[in-house]
């Protein structure tokens, strides 16, 4: 019997003992989740759950960042579905990672093992099964929130009626794990970071983990909507153009960066974002299936793909690839604009129109009740 | 009467005190350069040198860099030309730098003062005026050699009979601000680099160098290329899917990487890393002339445009937007490349037909001995 915590609130659901892919253990294991609208749960194991997946430094809070999304008689519509979102294993919003305790009391540093996203598809089922939800009528996530819906659908396709992948690829690519290898580095290179074993030094990474934002952020917009804001203007009160550099006099473009990395430092944990980059790197979907179309073309779950245009991060022909080779595609999106990767995030429109186009398309085969809402779609393209 | 070194010679020319745009300055400066092709210069002052701008990490010696382009018959040809090439002001090969002694016999090192583009082309100008070249048939260059020939059109319409200006914007945009500025930090923070005055410790940052020129080559690299090339293998004989992620086992990408940082570290110095990288960051063409339209407007130099279609630093709307704008527009060419910005350097081919182009366009107005050899150019397209 399902057993999920009232609406908005954030629950904790233990999964016992993990084992991860590359056969590390992470004992009395736990995984934080929401949830908005009532769970149905019928007779033979389907439900209406909307299985949302974050991306890196989210969390399990969906109506907060695909705010205006989440809600009675929005795109993802809690009158008619149960939309569920979990911390992802390894995260520090609920779900353990490096900065929780170990059964042994000590944080667990530089002990927690390395995850794959297939372990934090893996962890999501155990948390389901925990709860009492058998099977979803789809998964929907984009970054690295994407990479485990393309997970769930080929580790538990008879579990997923349909599924909504975002601004992800098949398999990182040689570019993203330079990319994310050198804000792994920047992290290990600060002083603090003490070998992954900081929590109980009264020190943090700070310096490392902001030096990693900065450059995440910079894949994350494109440089079109950056240029547009920032340019090469000076900070406000500051000169950039002195007679002598000095990393006090800058551009507003790094005042920006700044205040996101601050942002970031305030709110995550550097291990957690050091184990969750990893997972990215080690993202294959081909890993064990004869390559990546092989496993793309054994897809049975009806899949939508959707990617940015001036995406730089998970470039649109990355998009492509998945939709040409997914064995039951769905449909294609584009979204245009020119924020880049983090357009699914911030084009409120756009995101709005696609999530409601998936919820048509994927009607049919969502076993939950008829959506007879169809007629009152309003698409705003 | 011009005065050069003999053919491919490293030659070093002294250009006296240097006041640089921000108010610093440079005593006893010194210019490093080599040329091919034999300098011909009439009683009007006008010469048949083709005068070469090398990129950020670049040097004097073209006939290397630029191989099998510069010589008898080859695009730049020097049975015609003289093609003269120097190191940028700041840099490390030959030239002024922060790694040069001071006339008082310390290092430079954080003495030496912020240089911007425009500098550069001051101080190349000088130099030419101690060598005895009044006036040039032709600037070229890709990258901040790019943004240098740029200035030249600029500073010197006068004394500049045509340019060819590749890989490069007006101005710095925001992203190139951000990611420079990153690479800057990451030399910064590493704890050799001493505040800049690391030369007389026995030590280098090499650590923050090879960090900075990692994400550099990030950069300059297209990644359909890159994952053409490493994909996500691991590299021999490690493992990076191992239970617990290690530095020490690295995908293929890394090591690449790691190579391209080794082989930096060994021939660049990281004084003149920062100051350069610095010069980019204050690129614009706009100051003090009214902004960049009405800059790029007022030129007179009839100025051939080049960019390439997978740029990702440089991106090709940045060339459009020279080509849309220059006063003097002699004609517009892009290098279809999977290689990224660095294609002005691989594409050997396109590179060529590129030069050869430029050179048949601008005959008209080069006040060199007309080209009978128009006749003889083969194009490989």
């Amino acid at each position: 019997m399902a057993n999920l915590v009232p609406q908005g609130e954030l629950g904790i659901q233990s999964i016992g003992d993990f084992r991860t892919e590359a056969g590390g253990t992470i004992e009395d294991a736990f995984i934080a989740y929401q949830r908005w609208g009532e769970l149905k749960v019928t007779d033979d194991g389907t439900s209406n759950v909307l299985l949302i997946e974050h991306a890196l430094t989210g969390d399990s809070d969906v109506a907060e960042w695909w705010k205006g999304l989440v809600g009675p008689g929005m795109a993802l519509d809690t009158d008619r579905f149960c939309v569920l979102c979990t911390n992802v294993l390894g995260g520090c919003s609920g779900s353990v990672g490096p900065a929780s305790r170990h059964p042994d009391g000590d944080h667990w540093g530089s002990r927690f093992p390395a995850i794959s996203i297939r372990d934090q598809v893996k962890a999501e089922k155990t948390f389901l099964d925990a709860v009492g939800v058998e099977r979803v009528s789809a998964v929907i996530g984009g970054s690295m929130g994407g990479a485990r819906t393309l997970e769930w659908t080929l580790m538990y396709p008879g579990l997923v009626d349909a599924a909504l992948v975002i601004a992800v690829s098949a398999r990182a690519s040689a570019w993203q794990i330079g990319i994310q290898s050198s804000q792994i580095n920047m992290i290990e290179n600060d002083l603090f970071w003490h070998g992954g074993d900081y929590h109980d030094t009264g020190y943090f990474p700070t310096a490392g983990l902001g030096s990693a934002r900065k450059l995440a952020h910079l894949t994350y917009r494109g440089e079109l909507e950056i240029d547009e804001r920032f340019g090469s203007d000076p900070q406000a009160g500051e000169d950039p153009f002195g007679t002598f550099r000095s990393p006090k006099q800058r551009f507003s473009v790094q005042s920006y960066l700044d205040h996101q990395a601050r942002k970031l430092v305030e709110r995550f944990d550097a291990g957690s974002y050091v184990i969750l980059t990893d997972s990215l790197n080690r993202h294959d979907i081909g890993r064990g299936r004869g390559g990546l179309n092989k496993a793309l073309a054994s897809s049975t779950v009806p899949t939508m793909v959707v990617g940015v245009d001036t995406d730089i991060l998970y470039p649109y022909h990355q998009q492509e690839h998945l939709s040409r080779n997914l064995g039951n595609l769905l449909a294609m999106g584009k979204i245009s604009s020119p924020v880049g990767h983090d357009a699914f995030l911030t084009e409120f429109r756009q995101m709005d129109n696609i999530l409601r186009r998936f919820i048509m398309l994927a009607g049919p085969t969502l076993k939950t009740p008829t959506p007879e809402q169809a007629g009152e779609i309003e698409f705003y393209i």
